[in-house]
């Protein structure tokens, strides 16, 4: 690591923050749509998944530009699919990351609307990038679309939904974020070895540590829920509580789900240790999404 | 032509639909999701799409191997636009081709998902297709995404949705429906004669034509809401009128829009006689989109 990683994060956030308004600020359609698509996405997300791919393919190449345009469209799509969970037949939240949800601001059918032109977007994107060869955009697109649709988020976000009001166990729980948020970040981490031209050990390995960190991820969501500081959170705290959602904390007790954290953080580290990253910033990003308090 | 023209539609229809069930079929996904997302592409969809995907390439080409998950992904997305389009903040229709929409037998959230996820899954379909090029994969993968999205159908919805209770001008609603119809109408022809390796000059006389097309199509949608027969067509007849939507009838009088409608169809054939295409079934299509009443 040539920076702290506070520094890496913020050089990363930005860079892609402001890639995404130049291609979504460019687009000539109608005035609305666009609107309801540029305040969602400029509405302050951490750029977490942009920023896991280029921890990963910065381990193997160095020419950043060959994953601008795949970090804008795994952030546009992690959009959509907030600008939807979000909608009143869904989880039925006002706020999001301190500001009035999309349909909030706007309404129902236009935030419907601008999820599914972001989601669309975000391929046309990909396919039109300037750096990547076709047999490059093909790859990213066949592995973006698996772990996006039915088999990964949206498939996550219908059985979250199902698992509302009725008890799951620890593996049902397991299965719902690995396919709701962990195939995203698989993804990324994935896509930008596949682009650094890592080996298939390295990538097998990087998988694996994928996996771990999509839980790691969601542990510690589920236990911001419970302890973290609304403040910093910008949306009320309670909610899975008061949806009688199964969580982590909640089948494990607070005790056992930071122990269950602890032990998916080590396994993190240790798939990290096969590829030599120890030095790398997604080790350290594995600490900083383990201890994030937003 | 080698065959009757309803011959023709009813081979082409049955192909594209069972090549749809059998990519949607073999998905492994929550089965809420899937059987969602089965009943809305089993519900009797015209085909109309990949029926004119077929015609417009085998103008040019014949294996037809070659396009086979373009008609699949065409007529996932325009189903995902229609399950969209139905829900209670959008058109808030019970009815599609005589059964009841996806929200009112599975539930908004439901629909949403199933949305998203044929949106998705099409162009996952596309990445995958063992038969086309990654060149063209790309090339159709960008003209897909842009002619579903916010710079075509996407855009179209939302300017429609937005013209709901105020009048427009002529210029304006043909505006409206060649984005919301008319852009994909237009891929699916010009994505034909692509693949058959048409001439740059063929493709942009083709253009010219689709366009008329898209038009023609969308004047007799609203010529059969005022004068059709609710039998045929499967959902309540004078729904425009009770939206107070803007319809060609309603701008040009029933005479005006018969003559609107005439004229297109007499600019799309003088478009297809510029590529020779007199004896095609894409020209026989034009009288068939003309007169066709449901």
């Amino acid at each position: 690591m040539h920076e702290h990683l506070e520094a890496y994060i913020t050089k990363n956030k930005l860079k892609f923050q402001e890639e995404m308004s130049k291609h979504l600020r460019q687009l000539d359609i109608p005035p609305r749509l666009k609107e309801s698509m540029v305040y969602s996405a400029e509405a302050g997300g951490k750029m977490l998944r942009p920023i896991l791919l280029a921890a990963s393919y910065e381990m193997f190449s160095k020419d950043i530009n060959k994953i601008l345009s795949i970090g804008v469209a795994l952030e546009m799509i992690h959009t959509y699919s907030l600008i939807h969970d979000d909608l009143p037949s869904m989880d039925n939240d006002d706020y999001r990351r301190g500001k009035l949800t999309n349909h909030k601001v706007f309404d129902e059918a236009t935030a419907i609307l601008a999820g599914d032109a972001l989601l669309t977007y975000s391929f046309e994107i990909i396919s039109t990038d300037p750096y990547l060869t076709d047999k490059q955009k093909i790859e990213i697109i066949k592995l973006l679309s698996s772990s996006s649709g039915a088999k990964g988020m949206v498939g996550g976000q219908i059985l979250d939904l199902e698992a509302e009001n009725h008890p799951v166990e620890l593996h049902e729980l397991e299965k719902i974020h690995t396919m709701k948020t962990g195939e995203l970040l698989k993804f990324a981490i994935y896509s930008g070895a596949y682009l650094g031209n890592a080996t298939n050990e390295q990538l097998n390995h990087l998988r694996e540590f994928a996996y771990y960190l999509g839980l790691i991820f969601q542990v510690q969501d589920d236990i911001l829920d419970v302890t973290g500081d609304v403040n910093k959170i910008g949306k009320p705290l309670g909610s899975d509580q008061s949806n009688q959602k199964s969580t982590f904390p909640n089948l494990l007790g607070a005790e056992g789900a930071l122990e269950y954290k602890n032990q998916y953080v080590q396994k993190a580290k240790n798939a990290l240790q096969k590829v030599n990253a120890e030095n790398s910033y997604l080790f350290a990003l594995t600490d900083y999404f383990s201890q994030r308090d937003h």
